[in-house]
C-alpha cells in the first residue's frame, strides 16, 4: 500500500499499519473525500466524482504543489541574482501560426516572467526552411544570457524534428529530449542534465505527497519518449519495480492491478479503470481528452486517461485532471531552466 | 507459453496448440530431453541435468548459434572485400598487466582473424595516464581503417572508465556503451548504431531458437548498464512487456514466475529457482559464477543465475551455462565491427 504522507490524514480508517489495518480497511465504510489544500476547482472535481461515488482517496494537488514550485523557483532566482548578478533566460522558438502552439509559448513566457526568468522568443513564420531553424538554435546556443532552449513541437512538416532537437546544445536541452539526457537518464552511475518536464513532474507530484518508490511495484501506462519511457526510468532510478503497458501488453488490467503506483500516459480517456487500480496505491493520470457531453457548456469535458471517479474509491491518492500533472509541465520547465542557469553561473559563464 | 521454433521438435507432447493441449503438457509424464543441433559441452550439460531430473525443455545452443554466426560474418567480410577492396577493423585497448583481460582480448583478436577482420592492438601499462589512454583513443577514432574500438574493462583505478568510453567515437563504439547509443536505443522513432554485445547476444539467441517476443510479458533479473539495462530496452522495442526485477524488488519469484521469457543477469549463482520459471517460458541465463564443488577436477564448477536443472524442468527453452550466451558475446561484438565497416564503407570512407 503507497502511503501518501504529505498532508494530515482525516481518515476514518484505522491508522496502524499491518494486516490487519489493511483487512479492516477493505471492509470499513468508505471515507469521506480528504480534499487536502485543494483549490476551488479540485473540490468542484471531487464533487462531481462523488456524484458517482464517494471517494476515498486523497486528491493530489497539482496546481497547489506547482505554486509551491514556482514561489521556490522565485526565491533561487533572486539568490542568483544577488550572487552572480545575472539572470535565467529561456529561448522558446516558434514556427508556424499554429493556435494552440501560440498559447503555450505564451503560456511559458507568462510563468518564465512570473518567476524572474527572462524569456527570449523567435518566431518564424509556417515556411522557413530547415536551416533557418537551425540557425536559430545555434545563435541561441552560442548566447550567454541563455541558459534553455525550447523548441515548440509539433514542427513543420518538411522540417526533420529529430535534427532540430539534437542541435540544441545539451547543456540548454531544457525539455530533456536529447538522447545524450536520456541516455544518462537510463543509465546507473550517470545523471542526466535535465529530466523530461512531464515525467518530472509526475514524480515530483509522487516524492510532495509523501509516496514511497523504492521497493515499490510501478505501472507505466504508455511508452512514449516524452513521459511513459522517461517516467519508467526514472522510477526505476527510485528503485521501483517498474512494468511498461503497451499497446501490445496481454492483460494490462491484471498488471495494473498490482501496481502500488500507477503513471497513466496513454492518451485514451478513461482507459485505466477502477479494477486496473490496487487499493492504497497512488495514481498520477497524464491524460487530458476531450469527450463530448451535452450536458456542459461547451459540449465536451475533459477527462484523463484513468477513470477518476472508480479509481478514486481504490486508490490512496490520485490526482485530478484538470489540475493535476498539467501545472507540474511548466513549473518542471522553469525548474530546469533555473537549473541549467545555476551550472551555467557557477562554471562561470 | 513462449514456443520454441527453430528446430525440429522431438516432443513426446501433444503438439495442437490450445488451452487443452497446455493442460495436456502439465499432466503428461516429462519428455525425453530434447537436445538438438547440440554440440558434445551441451549433451553433457544435459546428461549433468538429467543426474537431478528429467529435463523437458529444449537447450539453445549458443556455441553452435554464435559458430552460425561467425560463418555469416565471413561471408559478408568477403562481399565487402570484394565490393569495396577494403576489410573491417577492429582496435582493442588494453592498459594494464590483469591476466583475465589478456586472455579475453586474446579471444577477441582471435576471432576477429577467423571471420577476416583486421585486428589492431594498443597495450599501455598499468601506469600509464588518462591522457595516454585517451590520445589513444583519439587515433583510432581518427584511423580510417579501424571501424570498431574496444577498451578492455576495467581500466587501472586512477582513471576515469566514463571519460574514456565517452571519448570513443559512436561510429566506432562496438560496445554500444556510449550514452547517446543507450539513448537512442530506449527511444522510439530512433536505431542506435551499435547495441551492448550480451543482451544483443541474449536477443539473438531468442529470435533464433523462434521464441516470439511481441505480445509475451518479459522479466530481466537484473539492471546493470552493460546487461540487464538495455536488455529491457531491447525486449521492449520488440514488443514484449519488460519488468525489470533487482534487489529491492518484493516478490522477484512471483513476479518472475509470471514470465514467458526471462533474461537472468544478476550476477548470483542460481538464484532463478524453479518455481521462479512459468511452465512453458523460453530462459536465458547470463550469469557465470564459480561454485565450489570438491567432486569436481577444480575444486569448482560453473554454473549461471539459473538453477539449470529445476528451470529445465519447466521452461520450454533454456541456455546450458557455459555455451549458452558466453559464445554470443563476441560473435555480436564481430556483428558490431562488420556493421560499423559496411557504414563506414557504404559512406565512402
Amino acid at each position: 500500500m503507497a502511503a501518501c504522507l504529505a498532508a494530515p490524514r482525516a481518515s476514518l480508517l484505522p491508522q496502524a499499519p499491518g494486516k490487519q489495518a489493511q483487512a479492516a480497511a477493505a471492509l470499513a465504510p468508505r471515507a469521506r473525500p480528504r480534499v487536502l489544500a485543494a483549490r476551488p476547482q479540485q473540490r468542484a472535481a471531487a464533487r462531481r466524482a462523488m456524484t458517482v461515488t464517494a471517494m476515498a482517496a486523497k486528491l493530489i494537488d497539482g496546481k497547489a504543489i506547482a505554486e509551491d514550485i514556482r514561489k521556490e523557483l522565485k526565491a533561487e532566482v533572486e539568490v542568483l541574482k544577488a550572487k552572480y548578478g545575472k539572470t535565467p533566460g529561456l529561448a522558446v522558438v516558434l514556427v508556424g501560426e499554429r493556435k494552440d502552439s501560440q498559447t503555450y509559448v505564451r503560456n511559458k513566457k507568462k510563468a518564465c516572467e512570473e518567476v524572474g526568468i527572462v524569456s527570449y522568443g523567435t518566431d518564424l513564420p509556417e515556411t522557413a526552411s530547415e536551416e533557418e531553424v537551425l540557425k536559430v538554435v545555434a545563435d541561441y546556443n552560442a548566447d550567454p544570457s541563455v541558459h534553455g532552449i525550447l523548441v515548440q513541437l509539433p514542427l513543420p512538416k518538411h522540417i526533420d524534428e529529430q535534427r532540430v532537437l539534437d542541435a540544441i546544445s545539451i547543456e540548454k536541452d531544457v525539455d530533456g529530449f536529447h538522447p545524450l539526457n536520456i541516455g544518462a537518464l537510463a543509465m546507473r552511475g550517470r545523471d542526466p542534465l535535465f529530466v523530461p518536464c512531464t515525467p518530472k513532474g509526475c514524480l515530483e507530484l509522487l516524492k510532495r505527497s509523501g509516496v514511497q518508490l523504492s521497493g515499490k511495484r510501478a505501472a507505466v501506462v504508455g511508452r512514449s519518449n516524452i513521459v511513459g519511457m522517461p517516467a519508467a526510468l526514472l522510477l526505476q532510478r527510485e528503485d521501483a519495480t517498474v512494468t511498461v503497458i503497451h499497446s501490445r501488453t496481454p492483460d494490462a488490467q491484471r498488471i495494473c492491478a498490482e501496481a502500488d503506483i500507477i503513471i497513466a500516459a496513454c492518451g485514451k480517456a478513461e482507459m485505466v479503470e477502477g479494477d486496473w487500480v490496487k487499493e492504497g496505491a497512488a495514481v498520477i493520470d497524464v491524460g487530458i481528452n476531450a469527450v463530448d457531453d451535452p450536458s456542459a457548456k461547451r459540449g465536451y469535458r475533459l477527462v484523463g486517461d484513468v477513470n477518476f471517479a472508480q479509481a478514486a474509491e481504490r486508490a490512496e491518492c490520485i490526482t485530478p485532471v484538470p489540475g493535476g500533472v498539467g501545472p507540474m509541465t511548466i513549473a518542471m520547465l522553469l525548474r530546469n531552466c533555473v537549473d541549467g542557469a545555476t551550472r551555467a553561473f557557477a562554471a562561470g559563464h
